[in-house]
């Protein structure tokens, strides 16, 4: 058994609540004074709590109970959006402390331990999962040292001036690593609605992105027939429509899509567009409906292409594949659930966490807690005391189940 | 028989081209320094041609054969848009003094004579048809001098400077204004893919605009279900179908219609757009192809809405009400075209015009020559000599019969 400490941990995520607070919600960019200050004050719980704790080179927080030979890893982000929410990744951090401190309580020495981390810049200031990118050796850290932030300062010069510049970074270790957990609030409305406490997550979903772009030619639309048109602007709706038809139609209930944002050039009420460019992005579990919604794209495109008397270009901005969880770690929840009394919901994750980059290397899984209103990304951004104490007793019962 | 001296139309198009002139094109913005420079000029070229001719208090010019009851109005207008083309109004103002200069030497005195017009600012420095709403009573003309061009300046601050403060403004007087003809290019490939070198225009289509807002809410485009979204985007490109397809199969062959603007806010791949906005014009000859397309907005918004739980807002922006043209001098155009041995063709004009204005009060017809590729409002812009020629001797041809 792991006993979580549930009014430490709440505790603490208050506390943690605190650097970078703004009203109800957290604005703690990475690697801004603020989000170093929070690193280091979770560098301190961790040692408090007997853990070996530092910030690696690319200003990511690991902390490791000692003296053991394997390392269950456990965490999530500190780091937030612009006037994000309070808890996001920073629960799933703490969680990590609270099952390391249960583990230490628990009077285990060696064997396999506990390594708590905080993975940096998940939310991209200087790049989206920065640390579990550096971590698993998909970004060299030499290389993202040129990465800029919107306000200019590079990854290089903000890791300088935290002083980690010499600082070697840490790497999945997939013999010492035996397993990942992250917990995370859910960031939509699926629990809150089906009235359920814990979610299993069953993979986090690919995301596939293309920008397409219709080119036509500007006319007066007074003066222009419609049969003479190279309308751009046409092309995009026509293909929207082709679009959102075979998704709805041909793919799982749970792919989910979106046409997040067109641009029309030049964009006036008396203008035949010349140029029209549509966001398209598509979310799935399954490698072989993002495969049909990828083939049905240029075929679509085309077809309103010639419709229009139009050119199309694609232009691939974005291919992260599912990263499907572990089913034996996915049971060690369900089951830490039941024995709490509560029945966890299989769903996929529909956003992006660190472990979909460790999930391919070491057996991965992720627990959810509900969003109320599903709403996240906000200052508005909650859940409840009870779930939050809930979904940490389950993973403490699930560590001890894998421990066991 | 009014006799047009072409080679000295051709060259007076040409002196005029020279003011703003920017390489094959004009920048002859109105009561710019250049602009007013092409208005004094114009005033010499009809003082000289024997007319009475003056720049009124809105900066439009006016050049009358002297000694008679009544007149025929002919003109246009000669200021462009940014880097326009060198004919647009310019040749069927300069058209005007072609055939005052031909009645003034067919030794014609009295009775009905030539008023040779310039409307100010047609193109909208300040407003849009800003003489021709003037000298028609539409705009106030008090009122008018506030009227800011994007550069800050009023109307009232560039007829001061042009020394035109304290100058009355002419208006139409229907009892002397017997008639009104302006010749334009087409600024469409109707008659060049026809193979034809004079339109006839039946009518200026009226103009509807308007504007339609959906509003959702912002979520996740991973997290949110595709059932629970509110969706903007999605109310937006299913609106643009219905309607592109009801105007397609509802509507008149001539019907034109543009959705030339989507915006779409936050406007991200992964975001679920919160608001869209869509420009919707449409024209038509007839009220009542106009008010079934008006009929249909609402319904398909609502349908629109309905399937993506979003709400919406309609705001009309414009309704330009048809201007059908006067039969018995479309007839004259008719006769005269045939007399040069030319059939001219019956067409609507797609774009709004001055003498849209003075048709409902004056029996008013136009006359179009082609546009090479059906270019417009660009230094591209450009019709042959040849087709300029025929059009004034086709206009000098209608005028006479009118006269007779």
């Amino acid at each position: 058994m792991l006993e979580i400490d549930t009014d430490r941990l709440l505790a603490d995520l208050k506390t943690l609540a605190e650097f970078g607070r703004v009203g109800t919600g957290v604005h703690r960019r990475a690697l801004t004074d603020i989000d170093l200050k929070a690193r280091h004050w979770l560098c301190a719980q961790l040692r408090e709590a007997g853990l070996e704790a530092h910030i690696d080179g690319v200003g990511s927080v690991f902390g490791r109970t000692p003296g053991c030979e394997q390392h269950i890893l456990i965490g999530s982000h500190t780091d937030t959006v612009p006037n994000g929410g309070w808890l996001d990744g920073a629960m799933g951090v703490l969680y990590g402390l609270a099952v390391a401190r249960a583990w230490m309580a628990a009077g285990r020495r060696g064997g396999t331990g506990i390594e708590v981390v905080s993975f940096n810049d998940e939310e991209g200031r200087f790049a989206g999962l920065l640390g579990s990118n550096v971590f698993t050796r998909r970004t060299d850290m030499e290389a993202a040292r040129a990465y800029q932030a919107a306000d200019g300062e590079t990854l290089g010069e903000a890791l300088a001036a935290a002083g980690l510049a010499d600082t070697p970074v840490e790497y999945l270790d997939p013999r010492r690593h035996r397993a990942c957990f992250e917990a995370h609030i859910e960031q939509g409305p699926v629990l809150e609605s089906a009235g359920r406490r814990i979610g299993v997550v069953t993979s986090i979903v690919g995301v596939r992105r293309v920008a397409i772009r219709w080119q036509g030619q500007a006319d007066h639309a007074g003066t222009m027939p419609m049969a003479m048109r190279r309308d751009a602007a046409a092309a995009l709706y026509d293909f929207a429509g082709r679009f959102n038809a075979f998704c709805r139609n041909e793919c799982s209930p749970q792919t989910v899509w979106n046409l997040g944002d067109a641009g029309i050039s030049p964009g006036a009420y008396n203008v035949v567009a010349s140029e029209a460019t549509l966001l398209v992005e598509y979310r799935d579990s399954s490698t072989e409906v993002l495969d049909r919604i990828r083939a049905f794209i240029p075929e679509a495109a085309a077809e309103a292409a010639a419709a229009s008397n139009t050119q199309f270009s694609l232009t691939p901005t974005m291919d992260t594949p599912p990263a499907p969880m572990d089913p034996t770690l996915m049971q060690y929840i369900e089951d830490a659930a039941s024995t709490q009394g509560v029945t966890a919901l299989h769903m996929p994750s529909g956003a992006g966490h660190d472990a979909m980059l460790v999930a391919p290397l070491v057996p991965t899984a992720m627990l959810f807690v509900p969003s109320i209103g599903g709403r996240s990304h906000d200052v508005v951004e909650d859940t409840s005391e009870a779930d939050i104490a809930l979904g940490a007793a389950v993973l403490g019962g699930a560590v001890a189940r894998l421990l066991d």
